[in-house]
């Protein structure tokens, strides 16, 4: 298993007045993050989470610092490092960088729910050795 | 002046797959909070703000504890607490309730930027002068 | 029954780095204006709508012409005329105007469609009623 | 110079409670792909056009048909296909395909502008040339 980095190109969308990415989309660039670092980082298909096995993730809390702006046309790095492994939740960590400099960064809890009930569920076990496996890689990592 | 309260209903654009408000949302929903406080609690025009005296309120730390999620329908209401004044910036607490029931529990770092170069810049005086009239009325509460 | 006018401020969360709305965010609004629209217009809660009867109103088709652009801290009044109602659809028209003068024009139509299955559905004969009273008051307003 | 098709996972993000993409996010990936048919597909800078030559290409007219909806997981497939190149404006229509199903069909008049004074502005020779060459391999697609 390998560190995982997604990368985001920042948008018109994306962009407000000031020319900066305005600041829930990043947000909406963590869940992205999310999403395809369980599909193609864990291999566990996050959409058939969702769908096929009813399980979704929300963020239960989250925290962010902006140290510097992100603009139209640049590339946004965002690595990923699991800071904690519950039985029913974990803490993700999002450092974004452009070129190699720091931009921002996040720590979120997310917390498995079964759509069913709207209630936490235990993370599966396949899940739950993937997700040590990766907190192993990044537990080393600042 | 008086407390201000931010009226919000929850709508489809709002809502996931799951049926509760995607949290980046809610950020959205702060942003408007603050636009709307401006303009009509402090009686301070937040686009002129930005348009005339290219002033902008960028958020350099967010942090956010989504207690019970909201659903479509739903109104949502979300009271602005001030925090902390600084020279440059102000620290923003966001309390969202539905029905007197607290859903979620936010704190924003604002900060002052001159949109010309980028760089924090200090309140006017008039600014600071409701905002410390707004502050004064916040401070009791929780 | 009378004329429905949205009235939603141009925010900071819809400009774009030109300072103007992005054009996806008045789709944003059309679907905001029609949920307010049969909520409060109507009388026809549209969350009910959704949550208790599992029916939805995507769209179809979307037709929109921009002729000036709306910036931060305008008020857009979308007035919504209903041109065209049928068995599991309704056309909508939206004209937009920010101090009486016309910005943008669009046309949606809306089927209903029973969200167990996918399928379109009949609306039911209360809120063809409704959209027939509403319909006449719009037919002679170009 | 190749076919453009601008590819764009259906994400938690796009979708709504009925678990299908919410419709104006299609408009935001019509703007995300254009950016990328540019930077990537003409080889011209969308970012620099915006940020170093003040070129914004704001969308005066959209019309689009959704034939059948997108759920999260799906992978969206948009062919750019440039329809027509005035002095000011071109129009290019964005086909949808999901596993080589059509599931929709826009088609968007944009127009340059430039950014300091909002009026139109010819095309500059370089980028003419290039859509130009793209028009010639789209012609025979329907």
């Amino acid at each position: 298993m390998e560190l995982f980095v997604f990368k985001s190109p920042v948008r018109f969308t994306h962009t407000d007045p000031a020319g900066f990415v305005f600041f829930p989309r990043f947000f909406e660039k963590f869940q992205a993050a999310v999403e395809d670092w369980f599909t193609h980082g864990l291999g566990v298909n996050y959409a058939k989470l969702v769908i096929d096995h009813n399980i979704g993730f929300p963020t239960a809390n989250t925290e962010c610092t902006f140290k510097k702006p992100c603009r139209l046309g640049e590339l946004l790095e965002l690595t990923i490092l699991l800071r904690k492994l519950g039985n029913t939740s974990m803490t993700v960590e999002f450092v974004g960088h452009v070129g190699g400099e720091e931009r921002l960064r996040a720590k979120s809890v997310l917390v498995a729910i079964d759509l069913d009930n709207g209630r936490p569920c235990s993370l599966s076990d396949s899940l739950r050795e993937k997700l040590k496996a990766y907190e192993n890689i990044t537990t080393s990592i600042e």
